[in-house]
């Protein structure tokens, strides 16, 4: 039961708004004593500490040697270099949580680093991402309600699993159980790619001969269709990277679909058309009203 | 200037939301004497008749004959067989307008059947689109500063031209001239490869072998870059099919683009993918300045 989680030392690693909004749902809960924070700059570390996200900014090995529960929230690319750092300091005790979007590269990282302590460690992924960063960005409840999706590792221990669940039920999410894999892909067709849409679709109208009265000219439909682009290039380089597999299989997958689709509009076969158009605008009304 | 414009009998072909809204707003300005209404659906006309759209249901001949502005609001594909059945019976004095998607198979159409009446049609594109339709839909300040886009032929006089655009501005909108050929190329890029692409992303999750996780798990994201999917099909599919050749001129672009990211990502050239995301958020930020 969530009621009864208590949490005696919580680190975050990475105090922004994945983070410091899971220390803040936990404090506001009411079930953890004190807050390490970790993290490459002192300025941060100060911010989180005067808006109450953390009680204490520590280093790795601290965190290592006193936490209960470690969150990581890094850059994807940088959890190899984030558990080396914790790994020959682990506890018994303490477990392992992380807020990356991608898993399969964060398992490996694990793999690679944790050795017999790998069983400690539960993979999270936090499905409330956000064009805002920062400690200031961070509240309690960015995760009420929304999903968060825990890969569970044969090495885990069904109590180990419990306590990281019971922890993110604690910040108000949604539960979900997938594997690494499917996790992956999952993300890649939902998340991932249309980023990659959205970001080469605003290329080309930049690059456009017409770009200056495109842009002028563009509305609602434009400004929707368009808006995740606007996100960190750095964390969504660091994303593409790290999901790389599943994201060349989706899009090997929506280039055929977009190659038979071109294909039937240079010969007119338009029946294939306004197939697609309703079967596509059918599923995504239904979608709006599970949703609703 | 607007506030001289007078028109005594307005016709409107096609009672909806695009036609409509025209009607309440001219009538809204207090511009329009007598509003008569041209549609196949009896029970359409009626109802705009209820809503105080139109004054009266009228033939397509008695529009031609009696209206000082016509306003052709019906779709695409359907322009020739409208244009056709008002040709013959043309005053002298009746200048024609649309609210039309595209605008090259429309003024083909005009150019088919109006014969030495071409001079009187002024094409337009109000960049006012929504989910919403029929004559419920309609209200008069939905053209209120949204762009308008007039495409003057090298048959109409000046007055006009400035009769059409008063009418427009009159309404509230904002407008631009464009020749045929731009306009259609730039909402070939800014609305209808958009909505093209929206909807095979979403038919691509639809077949995924994980769909039904995946729309459990779409959020925010997802919602936004896939809203215009929702379209109507029939609508889509005449505009994609009256738009062909400007469509496959940008799916020709876009595609060449995309080959060329996902080589980049295959590849591991990751200061590519960087660089792209860097121009590509930088100017949808940018636009998203310009437009606030």
């Amino acid at each position: 039961m969530a009621q009864e989680l208590k949490i005696g030392t919580l680190a975050v690693i990475g105090v922004g708004l994945i983070g410091g909004s899971f220390a803040l749902g936990l404090r506001k809960a009411g079930v953890v004593e004190r807050v390490l924070g970790v993290g490459r700059r002192p300025e941060t570390l100060e911010q989180a500490r005067e808006l109450g996200i953390i009680d204490e900014a520590v280093s790795s090995r601290q965190a290592a040697e006193q936490a209960d529960l470690i969150m990581v929230a890094a850059p994807v690319c940088a959890f190899e270099s984030v558990f080396r750092e914790l790994a020959d300091h682990l506890s018994d005790r303490v477990v392992i949580t992380d807020g990356g979007s991608t898993k399969g590269n964060v398992v490996s990282a694990a793999r690679a680093t944790l050795g017999n302590r790998i069983g400690q460690f539960v993979p999270a992924h936090p499905m409330a991402g956000s064009h805002m960063f920062g400690p200031q960005a961070a509240y309690a409840d960015l995760y009420r309600n929304r999903n968060v999706i825990v890969c569970p590792l044969e090495e885990n221990a069904q109590d180990t699993v419990s306590y990281v669940e019971s922890a993110w039920r604690t910040c108000g999410a949604r539960l979900h159980r997938l594997d690494v894999h499917q996790h992956d892909e999952v993300v890649a067709a939902i998340s991932h790619l249309p980023h990659w849409l959205a970001s080469l679709y605003v290329l080309q109208v930049a690059r456009d001969v017409n770009a200056d009265v495109d842009f002028k000219m563009a509305g609602a439909g434009f400004a929707d269709f368009s808006r995740i682009a606007q996100g960190s290039e750095e964390m969504w380089r660091d994303i593409f990277v790290a999901n790389r597999p599943a994201m060349l299989h989706q899009i090997d997958s929506l280039h055929a679909l977009l190659s038979e689709a071109k294909d039937a509009l240079a010969k007119g076969d338009f029946d294939w058309i306004e197939q697609m158009l309703r079967e596509s605008a059918e599923r995504r009304r239904q979608w709006e009203q599970e949703r609703s």
